[in-house]
């Protein structure tokens, strides 16, 4: 069925039933996206109230005008902006950014889904408690959308992706009726698991406008180290170690190969080294531990534990100290867009795989041409980031021609090893063609089905994850 | 569209096709639940490999004939059996038990969806890992049926029920497809997540035939603590403290109510009584810790941490006196069975509501008649196993004319303290119309959706879940 583009009339009678606040100046930012990829269409309009995004929604539907989420905007696979087609409502949900409750001894917080990250974990700490999810974007990502794309991040290994912070969902469905999912229970085995096939799902099957997350425990003590690893195979060993020694207290297990203190270096971008040599491979831990516990000593006895995997470290002996050395390991994005990347790739492969993963990706590279590789990102979840750059004097440009033979090469590779092409990022309108390239028929069938069946007009997101 | 019963000429077709193997003597076990509350019927086959199963399933969508997939036949809902309706084909995954692959280090392990839970503990152990699912029944609970019902335990409150256990599903679908989505990935944001929607969908979208299950570090050291607490109030209180002191080291935070001990010592079932009387409230916990850490000294710090909140305590001193102490939860339902229960409810409340729930329920029952409750179960969940009995004198069945009034009652309660009527056994065919009272319309209609789309015959354990 064809769908639709917002109307004179449909935008009269939404100004008329909406209030003013709903409509913005400046629609210009929520056209774009953060890599300037895409520029967008639609009519923005950011209603107040669940029952106001039931109202756009229901509408929408009868007219058959797709509606396209929009939360921090931060997504980096273009879910949240639509280039062509019919022109859709943009429904922004930063005018619902409130907590709705806190439940302290039950670490529970309920909010809108516009609420952005880093005010969550404010309202974590104001009483005791931790909310886990961290990212780059925390001071702009909003956590309907985070929860849509089930964001990961640096605590992934110890506290899940975003699907595991949350125990419950309110979303308006396609034909605009409130599903009120807002549990607080740990427990319920009553029907299918909706909320977790909404949670991913990039705005396609619903819009989240609330989710009750769980809070956790303040680590009390935390300790970061760095250490210097001969190889991945050595990485790879020395989590597996950590895991015996430390248990679940491992909190972060981030991968650096050494290009990208280069790339820092090369592009000004200023940090304390570590070492006094720049090492080819390191692994950026920390780790989070009880009261009366210490977490230094158990970093000290992981380093003299693994001394057939590690020949070298670091074991940050201030907060300042651990600061400087999470700032190479952040700091490193910044350094990548500076230089320009031919093509990024957020890929994860199961976590023994990694060490035969970066061994053979450079030399099937090399058959494309001479390139440089930043490797780098979260090991503990077999996820890296693998970005493919220009040599000193060339370009990205000078490598567009080559781009999707670059792209296919890393991805025919990852998915060869049993991983995935995009680990945290999501599919967005980005990478529907891979998904289809490499996903499994049963898998796109059923994804389809399901598709049609909650959203048989097929107006939520059209064009993000499933082919429109 | 009308099922058909198994034909003579199907199963004709069945035993020339698939080897004798697939098909028991005896079938008895498997048209019987634990209760003994249904007696069911089929034609029971026990296919060897996924290939088979697929062919089962596909041979079974062209008849038009339902099946009934069992896996270790303990659920407690009557999903794994059909009374009615045409004659079904009950799919054992018994046969199917193998371990497929164990990853020591990046701690995964793939196995057949028809092993025992105990076996898979088994093989975590020899590799010095931790598959941390226990419960009961996991002497004969089969991994296909722990998933497919998403079922719980003990361990809950550290490590997740189920589905916070399984990174990957092998699944047939209901055409005869099969799906294979058996990742080891950590992270992979490729689609929706449909491994959580068949993870809990008791069998009604798809036959799991395999899972690749995630293992944890074993806690080096554990210690085991009974607390008296003066109230339910005081108890959610011990855990908000115990979560800030101890962090995500508690394993287990048991309530178990006195009514417990008192059926013990009524049915003659002996124990090592942990006090000089019999405490009214009291909360069995278990701590978890890694190597070079003291968990009996944490305990003993909570225990003088926690004063307003403790009456009194013992912390197992030795392996034996733990285990003294988990003998008395676990015997408790033991106890339960030979008192003989009115009605018994699988109940979850927000963890803050639980001490209104507690003082409620009780008087709500009294209208109805003079009961005894033991309540008791997994606080730290907001799972309670409350169940209804009657005084001494008296049986379950002077009061089988009050058994659906004690239900409506608890259930009422819960639900409207914003819980569930069914924490960790599901609904099954015991719960069908709970679910249809207390479940959000919208989230019905979702259900119902996903179904049609997914088993458009409605040939998967129809009448499980949902109304046939």
């Amino acid at each position: 069925m064809k769908h639709q583009s917002v109307t004179p009339e449909f935008e009269a009678e939404m100004r008329d039933r909406l209030r003013e606040k709903a409509f913005v100046e400046d629609t210009s930012p929520y056209l774009e996206e953060p890599r300037g990829r895409w520029s967008g269409q639609g009519l923005v309009i950011a209603p107040g109230t669940t029952q106001e995004v039931a109202f756009v929604l229901g509408r929408c539907a009868e007219a058959n005008i797709p509606v396209v989420p929009y939360a921090g905007g931060t997504g980096l696979v273009g879910g949240q902006i639509s280039a062509d087609g019919a022109v859709p409502v943009v429904l922004s949900l930063a005018r619902m950014n409130k907590v709705r409750a806190v439940y302290r001894d039950e670490n529970v917080i309920e909010v809108d889904a516009g609420i952005i990250l880093q005010d969550v974990q404010a309202e974590a700490e104001k009483v005791g408690r931790l909310f886990p999810l961290s990212l780059a974007s925390e001071g702009s990502a909003r956590i309907g959308g985070l929860l849509a794309t089930n964001a990961g991040g640096l605590n992934v290994i110890r506290y899940g992706n975003a699907r595991a912070q949350c125990l419950g969902l309110e979303v308006v469905l396609a034909d605009g009726t409130i599903w009120n999912g807002m549990s607080r229970l740990r427990k319920d085995n009553t029907g299918y698991d909706l909320k977790d096939l909404i949670i991913g799902s990039e705005g396609t099957l619903g819009v989240i406008t609330g989710a009750s997350l769980r809070l956790m425990p303040r680590p009390a003590r935390e300790a970061t180290a760095m250490f210097v690893v001969p190889s991945p195979e050595a990485a790879v060993s020395l989590l597996a170690r950590a895991g015996d020694l430390l248990g679940e207290a491992i909190t972060a297990f981030e991968l650096i190969h050494r290009q990208g203190f280069d790339f820092l270096d090369e592009t000004g971008i200023t940090y304390h080294a570590p070492f006094a040599q720049t090492p080819e491979w390191t692994v950026l831990t920390k780790i989070g531990l009880p009261e009366g516990q210490d977490p230094e000593a158990a970093l000290t006895a992981l380093f003299e534990a693994a001394e057939e995997d590690v020949l070298d470290g670091v074991i940050a002996q201030s907060v300042q100290q651990a600061d400087d050395l999470w700032a190479i390991r952040e700091q490193i994005p910044e350094g990548n867009r500076r230089i320009g990347s031919v093509s990024s790739h957020d890929i994860s492969v199961p976590i023994s795989a990694i060490p035969e993963f970066i061994k053979v990706a450079p030399a099937k590279l090399a058959e494309i041409d001479d390139f440089r590789i930043n490797c780098f990102g979260h090991l503990g979840d077999g996820n890296l980031h693998y970005n493919v750059f220009p040599q000193p004097g060339k370009t990205r440009a000078d490598h567009a021609h080559q781009r999707d033979a670059v792209k296919a090469c890393v991805h025919d590779l990852a998915h060869a090893m049993g991983g995935s092409v995009s680990a945290e990022h999501g599919i967005g309108r980005l990478k529907v063609k891979d998904l289809e390239t490499y996903g499994d028929p049963a898998k796109l069938a059923m994804m389809r089905a399901i598709k049609a069946a909650l959203d048989p007009r097929g107006i939520l997101n059209p064009g993000a994850v499933l082919r429109g």
